[in-house]
């Protein structure tokens, strides 16, 4: 199986390293990131580049897709040269699955028309003017289309994603891999858990990055 | 502040990318990730390579330091030019912190002589044996320095570190942020959660990877 990992400028790395910590482990599989070019990419802070190794001309039959978002997800919604790879790569693979406001990539390309889909809490209402229907909730798996919510949560649509493809129990052996057994130290993972004063800070201070990464 | 996060050949890539989408938003802080020449450094898996934008000489007086987990931690903890680092940054830093078995890297380095201290679950033997006191949790934290269990508890890790440095309401938007509310499809993130049928599949085919990243 040749899984691609799609990096554009502007991405957020845990968007797309949860799901590659995991996916990259599943039997027979090549893993690969890609992007319009090989080579670095920046993420949005700044202070982090995964390398694409590969080109989206040189990778253009994946069978299975991941999509991160970011910042910088808007802009590759609309760019021609990704969109094209997108609809292409989505005729022939077996899933597609995006990651926080990727969705926005898979919906300009027309892959979750009409479809329940999921994003980063602060990003519903621009997922909702691409033709998707977004709701609230953490991973959303339709037959061949998958969305995740924000960030963090690329990691549990990859353990799903997992059972899927391969069997529930090599997705429990993956989670106990990586230890997946989440103690968050705050009950803060939601707007609906923390104050407007908490809710405010994230808008006011963090920027597009983790607001709506 | 600036924070250094060290790679090294063999790393776990999810261990350090979880603590750096949170501890590179810190205000007024600067993120960088290092290793003992600046480059490409290739992740276990060999699919993944992160940039480290600075050597090892060119970045001796961090103010945090964080140490990934991996197949390649045993190595990292017993090389010179890494050990020296660590131990030279500790001793001006105001926190250093690992994750999974890159507690091996700091027991090595002598800062867990003796301390209560966490590791991926498959490695506490080992890091008995370098002198550290291994304990089931999740995370912990001395004052000053800090470990956390497998590959995905450094999300946990560094909210936790986030709140001491910063603030909580600060660490709460940041879990908010990466939308960090977790929903594992699977109640298996820990070994006695699992069929002993899945620890085997963990350790016959995972490798050192994901089962001592």
């Amino acid at each position: 199986m040749q899984i691609a990992a799609l990096l554009y400028d502007d991405y957020t790395a845990l968007d797309i390293v949860g799901p590659y910590e995991i996916l990259s482990r599943l039997p027979e599989t090549t893993f690969t990131f890609v992007a319009k070019g090989a080579g670095e990419m920046r993420s949005d802070t700044g202070a982090l580049a995964l390398v694409a190794d590969r080109s989206l001309s040189d990778l253009a039959e994946p069978d299975v897709v991941v999509v991160p978002g970011g910042p910088g997800s808007s802009a590759a919604a609309q760019d021609p040269e990704i969109q094209a790879w997108v609809r292409k790569a989505a005729g022939s693979a077996r899933y597609v699955a995006s990651v926080c406001t990727g969705a926005e990539v898979l919906a300009a390309a027309g892959l979750l028309d009409g479809l329940e889909a999921t994003t980063h809490w602060g990003a519903r209402d621009t997922l909702a003017a691409l033709g998707a229907v977004p709701v609230e909730r953490r991973v959303v798996l339709h037959e061949k289309v998958g969305t995740a919510a924000g960030v963090s949560a690329g990691i549990d649509m990859a353990l799903a994603l997992t059972a899927r493809l391969v069997s529930e129990d090599f997705a429990k052996a993956l989670q106990l891999g990586i230890e997946y057994d989440p103690e968050p130290p705050f009950d803060a993972g939601s707007p609906d858990k923390v104050s407007p004063e908490v809710v405010a800070l994230v808008r006011a201070t963090l920027g597009g990055g983790a607001a709506a990464g």
